[in-house]
């Protein structure tokens, strides 16, 4: 890198004097344990990796890795698993881990919200939560318990409940920007002011969003709304036995939806999303062949009683309102056998299980309770690992799935999330857009639908390969360009991506991708912050 | 300004070449009328005003005034009225008034969105929906029927119903960059992108926060979600009869509101705010003394039958919701008697109003559906005048109050809306800030809180005075420096303002406003767009 100027080296022996020599990691192994990716061509290759404990380690990191030109990435947990993993945009970039900085700063009780940092996991702070303030709920992702709030946020994530949008349930922001100074946002930078963690915008330009998805600043804290634990809660699950029932299950939900009636994230998942969270891919029953062919796969949903479609919501409310919308949800879901579970019924099929084990009855009703569980629990603020075991999809070998971290697994994964309205018509064309090109590189589409907002749908696929398996590797990447490039080409464009996808985003000339990159270099003269990220300069 | 380099001269003559001249003003009428102000100091005057018909055409502008350094001020429609109204920042700014450009580009019935131009008034897509897709609502503000959604919008105005918070409900924006480009932002830079007018943030930065309450580009279009009509509709009134009855109000409702129960805006006036809607400052009651006497307050409110605070909200829902949240905020509203008045209730009213006319009962009645009628319609999308009236309420004269242009009337209005955490404590605490400084300078402080978000209220306080009296006019600038600066003080800090305001708010130094001035001197080095608007250069 010696092109740039960067001097590594000179910026090593600052950091440590800064950090602590043990909080600036420049070992081979470190730097290739950060490196791993669930990517094919594997992630890049950090110069260092430094473990601030404070926002004014994070000031002087960027200040000593401008002095020496040296660019750093900050990750908050990195356990962005699918989307770059915990890897910089390109080789060098020093990473910035935050995992120390994991302090819950505040929880306000009767305003409901936390104010953390970076390093605090959704599993930690659900734990605190529990704790100490039971009746408050925080929204959780299916990342599992070790994932960062923060992290999720910063890139949009979104989770189950009615504070799914994690962007839009943050309230106030600690920026480190590339000269070392600190931003707060919203009304923060106004002394003592009242209305901080309560509104969003403050007065004069809403900057926050300049945050999220980019490479204009380091963040160390911010103010997270949670959940008081509403009178009544119910979850329901159904499902469409038949491919073709998407259409009708999303025309009949939309209008509930665009009401304001049903206020969760609403997710549908196919069956292949639903195999790969229970089982690694049948080989025996495929015959050995990929992708999984159609027989097994109705084979697989008998064996797992699942149907095509199968969906996921939560209602909050009182009793009596509750009640009202588990009306609204069956009359719309007719069709598709929608049940209704809340603690009581939890509570009585886990004992009944227990009580009929020896019976088939039994032993189906604890299979039924052991699965429901834990996404029931998600849609109250429990953070589980569960889903992370569809990670490992096509991971070679005879285990069962288990809550794993994909990187040990050798799990490849790469998602692939086109935006799309919330019609019948755009569900269906994304489809026919995508299961060809997954067919002919020899993966499964694995897919769900999520409701995000009143008129957006995600759908969130992802290529599930082995890491070891070189040509399917290989095929793996050719196939995400492929989708990446037919859905973009078709007017889905994705919400968030992974490093593989930042260039395809900006491959159009547009003013958008100008006035970006022109605050980029306001904001960040030097380019010492994630360069490449998202932002082109 | 000659100093500057401005040629004013050689901008008129090009700007005139390139919209046609008789939509370039520059006669001294024309200037003072857009140079009338409700502020008691009188609005900045305007270099010129132009009145463009196109994105085309404001590109142009933005190109021919960096030419010729001629600052420009873009408004929508012109009606913020006490925020600054249509006056520049400055003497000598030429206005670019978007009022022609008042196209309905399009409205997507099964998504519920409207894709709007500034110029269009609230009145005319309220007009334009009942006529064409009578099934969606948009929000109204009190602004009156001739005000521009999207001007409220850029300023973060808010309305009454579950979309009160405008730039919450916006998706997706058209921007004239200060350079003439055209900034498409959300995922509207995309060809053909199929989720631009259903989810905001596009991918990478979330720019949108950027062009409201600031200076950095010209807004020409935006996409506006609308309200699919409910199953089930309910207002709900309620009011506490003494002063102290807020704190209770406002502890009771806002559980109600933290679990997402309560969904529109809830507005609670003082008895202040009422009065003035429904008649002018009774100089006779009042001995021609001011600030209003006690005693004629408790005249007032027992003639007008409402309360020390008085409350507004809306239930949407399914017939069954609507059943349950109207027991829960019947309960938790009991001491302060909620009504509410459904389609089939006010129909009935109208009908015995009219039936028993004759009768004190009937008159009663009719009182009482007219009085209801205009904020029943406001939080079902219908704009009204009436809230105008309020304008009114110490200009000198007889008349009952009307629905009137204020600038008409010599109304002299400065608001001031600090935001503050939805608690009873603070309420009080804004309230004991700021009624002795309204009483020191012998104005009442009208005063509307307003449950903006789950967690915040916003105080929307404002100073009445007849603009024609030199003395009460320069006490109201007094009282308006005392109220904002002692909010700013304690924390309370406004969510919007006007040219008065602007320098208060920065005169703390801080980084968000020096990273907000270095993102205007990126986007608009030559300071050509509202220089001084929020953001200081």
């Amino acid at each position: 890198m010696s092109d740039t100027g960067s001097n590594l080296t000179g910026a090593i022996e600052q950091w440590g004097r800064a950090l602590g020599r043990d909080h600036v990691l420049v070992g081979q192994g470190d730097k290739d344990r950060y490196a791993r990716s669930t990517s094919p061509s594997g992630g890049a290759e950090p110069g260092a990796v430094l473990l601030p404990e404070s926002t004014e380690q994070v000031q002087q990191i960027v200040k000593i890795a401008a002095e020496h030109k040296t660019p750093v990435h900050p990750l908050s947990r990195g356990k962005n698993w699918g989307y770059g993993d915990a890897s910089p945009p390109t080789d060098g970039q020093v990473i910035v881990d935050l995992a120390r900085m994991n302090r819950i700063v505040e929880v306000n009780e009767s305003l409901a919200y936390a104010v953390i940092e970076p390093g605090v996991s959704q599993g930690a702070l659900a734990a605190y939560l529990a704790e100490h303030h039971p009746d408050l709920w925080l929204d959780c992702t299916g990342a599992g318990v070790d994932s960062s709030f923060v992290g999720n946020t910063l890139d949009r994530g979104f989770g189950h409940s009615r504070y799914a949008d994690h962007f839009l349930t943050t309230c106030g922001m600690r920026v480190v920007m590339a000269d070392g100074r600190v931003l707060e946002t919203g009304f923060g930078h106004f002394p003592n002011a009242k209305a901080h963690r309560v509104y969003r915008y403050g007065v004069g330009p809403f900057l926050d969003g300049l945050f999220a998805q980019s490479n204009y600043g380091i963040v160390t804290q911010v103010g997270v709304w949670l959940m008081p634990r509403p009178e009544s809660f119910c979850a329901y699950f159904f499902s469409g036995r038949n491919e073709s029932d998407l259409e009708e299950i999303v025309t009949r939900l939309a209008p509930l939806r665009l009401k304001g009636y049903l206020q969760s994230a609403l997710h549908i998942a196919n069956d292949l999303r639903i195999f790969s969270s229970r089982a690694r891919y049948p080989w025996e029953l495929a015959g050995g062949a990929t992708p999984l062919p159609e027989e097994a796969r109705l084979t697989l949903r008998r064996r797992f009683g699942v149907g095509a479609w199968n969906g996921l919501g939560a209602i909050y409310g009182t009793p009596g309102s509750v009640k009202a919308m588990k009306r609204a949800v069956g009359e719309a879901l007719r069709p598709f056998g929608v049940k209704f579970i809340d603690d009581g019924k939890l509570a009585l099929a886990r004992r009944l299980g227990r009580a009929f084990g020896a019976f088939g009855f039994g032993k189906r009703l604890t299979e039924l309770v052991n699965l429901v569980e834990p996404v029931y629990g998600l849609l109250k603020g429990q953070p589980t690992n569960e889903p992370l075991a569809g990670m490992g999809w096509r991971v070679r070998g005879d285990g069962p799935p288990a809550a794993i971290d994909p990187l040990d697994a050798h799990a490849g994964i790469m998602w692939v999330s086109p935006m799309l309205p919330l019609s019948a018509q755009a569900a269906r064309e994304v489809l026919d857009l995508i299961e060809p090109i997954y067919r002919r590189h020899r993966f499964e589409p694995l897919v769900t639908f999520t409701m995000i907002t009143d008129r957006a749908m995600v759908c969130v696929t992802n290529i599930s390969f082995d890491r070891r398996e070189v040509e399917e590797a290989a095929a793996a990447k050719v196939c995400y360009d492929e989708l990446v490039e037919t859905l973009l080409a078709n007017g889905y464009v994705p919400y968030r991506t992974g490093p593989g996808g930042y260039e395809k985003l900006s491959s159009h000339p547009s003013v958008f991708w100008d006035v970006a990159g022109e605050i980029k270099k306001t904001l960040d003269p030097g380019g010492i912050i994630s360069p490449g990220r998202y932002i082109r300069e």
